[in-house]
């Protein structure tokens, strides 16, 4: 019957990557910047190496989408390393996942925008695709088989992708780093899943969520890559002074996040100690909570503010929501993306909801424009520049600030309605008992789906679990079956 | 004896550096656009800061230097991690030997070439040299001492840089990311290596030559870096269109071969379960694949093709071929690079070949001859532009599509045929007794080489070896025979 | 009491951090190339997005900030994860550490220079910052509580900050890598504040002192991350020529310095092993003795030799003058940060002494001025640019190759002078109670400041330490006192 699971999944597996394929070979073509000049007769000249100027803007944008993918692949992958025996799973599945959700991304966004194309944009946006679904992982971290991670990942990015069209192309908002489409998705489309599949077992199963020593040092690995290249997470995608300002305000809002994990996690300790879980974790909360404004002129303490009180939210949402989500909702977050991407992405959304019912032309310059597309007064699509335009602006203006900054906090709200409401039906569907939900010492252990090392996990002496031989012999009182 | 032969190694070193350094005295100088302006008169202006356009393409290499730096040194050092007993070993041998393998192929490459300078260029493609060795290394890993990596390192890099200057220069073949000249050199150079070096005490040491749960982790670091930074492996030499493309395809081909890997390597197993060698290695057998033809208009599912097979080759190698070559060919392959880079760089040189014999100057445009210099119509040479030039072009054409698609394989041939006799002959020279070739205990084991922890190895109180109790301090008094 | 110590340290902290965002709240603003285009009418156009030339020039340096960025947060966090009871803080501390020096340095540099904007130029100056502190860090490491490491902080980087500004804008002396302003500085600094906290109690723990197998590998995620990148530490603040020349030296110097730690690490070594120590720090010395003249035209050569000589005198130093230190002048120094940053950055100083007296305009070319600005002709100031110039060149020219020379000693005279003397009275600073100084059991340990693992530290089962609960609970063998 196990086996038999595992026969499913990889089949299902096979035949959608064989789905992919054929995708790729009726649809997918290179980006324009990436095919052969046919049409051209020079050769051996500039042109006929491909080197236009506008190749030449597409590759400024290959050092960013490197460091966002180590952010996806080390980053994700070693931050969740953390559980003493879910590492292999834990950096391994990261990568399947995010591998498989980049290809879906490519095809589904194509599908949305029309544009059948890829190239190092392209690139770019299925790992930030691929990002959201990640996150998702994290609050079912341990308590999911790869078929059910896989089915998840098939729906959440199709509606991922279909919110965040919603909100660029129809709502028209701003979200730079994406902290509302791909942080608070990604959250809360998780933690609903995560009710959904909620157990008694997992309750029990509580001795193997913990660290080790040395599993808490893998962790802050993702956690310092994920932290070091968020500025180009939040930069990334866009130009200029744009771009500038997301370097600045992320990095600032980093630091000040930081400072302040440590002293929060200090304060709520009984004994004044850190907690790794904090460091680990809420760190990062800046970058989440300036994602919606980083390319705005919120100015440097803006950013900082906005990164203090992430820093207190998330070390807080830890220390004391966590724990009460699990006892009070039956909602158990592993990984406690609620405190790191959910709460965070909100402060975020707030942040350029604020932001923008406050901008002006008078501050913003032409950056108001290019940040807010439909706030640029209609006019300046006619041909008309006459000397009476500074006047007819304010009468043919687009949205208003207010209006600005209330559509913002729409594109929020529709995407916890999205997020959450999918995440429930997606919960149900796990359900369905031929995906092999892993349930009693499956959960949190990597012996369910991998062949472990023969000395079994480290440091497991003590560990009060039971004696199952071949997941290493170290136990020493084995006599006390799990439950 | 045993010390006698640690001081002959460090005697030879040093001797070696010094040679280089000679050299460098009598022969290297800086790049043109390393060096300062000496002839201008004009001063703090840009010209005196040296900011030339050449200058800037220059600088555009460095990135790319950047991700293919880390490559080598975290990439490879931590991939070779994964034994238990040899992690010091592999990630302080791996940065000996690249080191000292960048400062050789800086000079090999300039005596064949008879340009002595070096830049960011010269870093790049000595970085790429020592790729070739540290894959050799793989194959020998655990059973081979200093010294005669050293000789090895002597040896290989100039028969691979001999080859891929015959490849490229005299042969007008292309190999963009090097699956040919690097991985598949590198991997048969290795193996024939192995093969004269195989020993029964090999096989009596199989008990080390596993991993524990920590080492798998450390190991995955080296695969996941490698991972990510494997486009600018394949793109990071050329430019434009032809970069582009290899960005894209070696992406491509790695999502592809990624999700293969994991269907494969849960196929093959018994219990559906995932294999952590496989994982760390097979996914990656995708970037080699697509290695030669990266930069070719092969189409997107062309490069997926490419990453499927290599991860369906690569694991089933790894499953079947490689215990199988252990015990009937003696071609025992620590790491094997059978599996990851040589049966995968025989896939990338005949995908090349393929995909050179079908290209045409409709489908590939002006590329076709900047990627193919050996095809362009040599009347081009001439000044002559009229207007009978098109049909021209059909009667004085250089090699033909098929002809090059020969070119190709012949390529491969000669890489095979130097890689397999060189490494047989260097096998026999690494036998001469001085060189102090590691036996029974010292095989893949760090005490030979290393002052280890006082605490020694991790989780090892359970290792059915030599009956040493904490089995840390270093075995001087080996008295218990391993058997 | 213990608890108060650490409530205080959090109320510091919070209170400098609350005057940190005051501070930019009233005095810091984004960079020019950050800010929006107010005063522009054009819109859509290229310049309403803020692509200018300066801000191309600007974006250009992110890549090199990123490489430092890596180098600050993984490099130097994750090389001192070495100790096997101290990875917690080693990591963790590093992140607080350098956020928070990252933003006071911000501050304290704009003060200096009265330019109160941040961009990414700031981002790399701050991390440059950073580094100084991490380094004195490096030689207090697990001997100091965090209110004493964040009072250590405060100081220094405002000494180092004059000290920089003494010697670049008043001596006018070149150190592009900042050998003698950060490596020397932040090394003598420190060994001044570990000579004023020695106490008998930190002999008596060198048990603790030593490594396991597995945190020597986290180890050396941080050595190889910082030897990587070290090219764009030292050629990160410069461009064109200068900067490909950085590039360029600091890589063969880095080359040849690895190859010479490993020769002279067997040579020192009575059985002829290798010891990690040396390998995770004595590799890097190349990168700072060259960090002074690297964007000089030194030759290949001249980087090579340098980087031997690092390397010779870092394991020697290691070897010899650490316990030598610790025994006779009782200066404990955790990371040999004096083989590491310390004799490596004297070197570093004396090479670009020398360098600028050799100096020359026939050889060096506009360099010259460019590099050493005093040397100029002060006549190119008057916009006289007739025929006569070049005669009156000599006439009128400013500070002589020999004078340079001497003006870079000086600066390394008054480096170490602000540096030990800064550090003394730091050091008694530091002394003063209530700054929670940790002693015996404390030292070198995580359960001060953290909520270790339930299972305790790897491999701990033999380590004949004191059986104190809290710290784990996996020894068996607890009647073992650490006396």
């Amino acid at each position: 019957m196990q086996v038999k699971g595992k026969r499913i999944f990889m089949f299902v597996l096979m035949l959608v990557q064989c789905a992919f394929i054929v995708t790729f070979v009726l649809c997918v073509e290179y980006d324009n910047n990436a095919k052969p000049n046919i049409d051209k007769n020079l050769q051996g000249s500039e042109s006929a190496q491909g080197k236009t100027p506008e190749n030449g803007r597409v590759m400024q944008t290959y050092p960013s989408f490197q460091d966002v993918h180590v952010m996806i692949y080390i980053g994700f992958g070693f931050l969740m390393t953390f559980l003493k025996r879910y590492g292999y799973s834990a950096v391994s599945i990261n990568l399947l996942l995010a591998s498989f959700c980049a290809q879906w991304a490519i095809i589904v966004r194509a599908a949305i925008s029309g544009n059948w194309t890829v190239g190092v944009m392209e690139m770019l946006t299925a790992d930030f695709a691929a990002a959201t679904i990640l996150i998702s992982f994290g609050a079912v971290l341990g308590k999911t088989g790869p078929l059910q991670l896989l089915i998840m990942a098939c729906i959440e990015i199709v509606l991922a992708q279909v919110n965040e069209h919603i909100g660029v192309h129809i709502l028209h908002t701003a979200d730079v780093g994406e902290s509302m489409f791909i942080h608070a998705f990604g959250a809360y489309f998780g933690l609903a899943v995560a009710r959904v599949l909620y157990s008694e077992d997992i309750e029990r199963a509580s001795g193997k969520e913990g660290a080790v020593y040395h599993s808490d040092l893998f962790s802050m690995i993702g956690t310092v890559f994920l932290w070091l290249y968020w500025p180009s997470f939040n930069g990334g995608a866009v130009e200029g002074d744009q771009q500038h300002r997301a370097f600045v305000n992320t990095y600032l809002s980093l630091l000040a996040c930081t400072v302040t994990t440590f002293i929060v996690s200090s304060l709520v300790d009984k004994r004044g100690k850190f907690d790794m879980v904090h460091i680990q974790n809420a760190t990062l909360a800046g970058g989440v909570a300036v994602g919606t404004s980083a390319h705005m002129p919120i100015q440097p303490w803006g950013a900082m503010l906005l990164g203090t009180a992430a820093g207190i939210i998330s070390v807080l949402g830890y220390k004391y929501l966590t724990p009460l989500m699990a006892s009070k909702l039956r909602i158990h977050d592993t990984c406690g993306v609620n405190n790191l991407h959910g709460m965070p992405g909100i402060l975020a959304a707030i942040g350029g909801a604020v932001a923008a019912a406050m901008s002006s032309k008078e501050t913003w310059g032409n950056s108001l424009y290019s940040i807010f597309t439909a706030m640029e007064p209609t006019m300046m699509n006619t041909t008309m520049t006459t000397n009476a335009m500074t006047a007819n602006v304010t009468e043919v203006m687009g949205r208003s600030a207010m209006e600005q900054g209330g559509y913002q906090m729409a594109a929020l709200c529709l995407t916890l309605a999205i997020a959450i409401v999918g995440g429930v039906i997606t919960g149900f569907i796990l359900k369905i008992p031929f995906l092999d939900n892993p349930t009693g010492d499956l959960l949190f252990d990597d012996t369910d789906q991998w062949n472990v090392a023969d000395e079994g996990f480290p440091n497991s002496g003590e560990l009060p679990l039971n004696g199952k031989s071949g997941d290493g012999k170290s136990r020493d009182d084995t006599q006390i079956p799990m439950l």
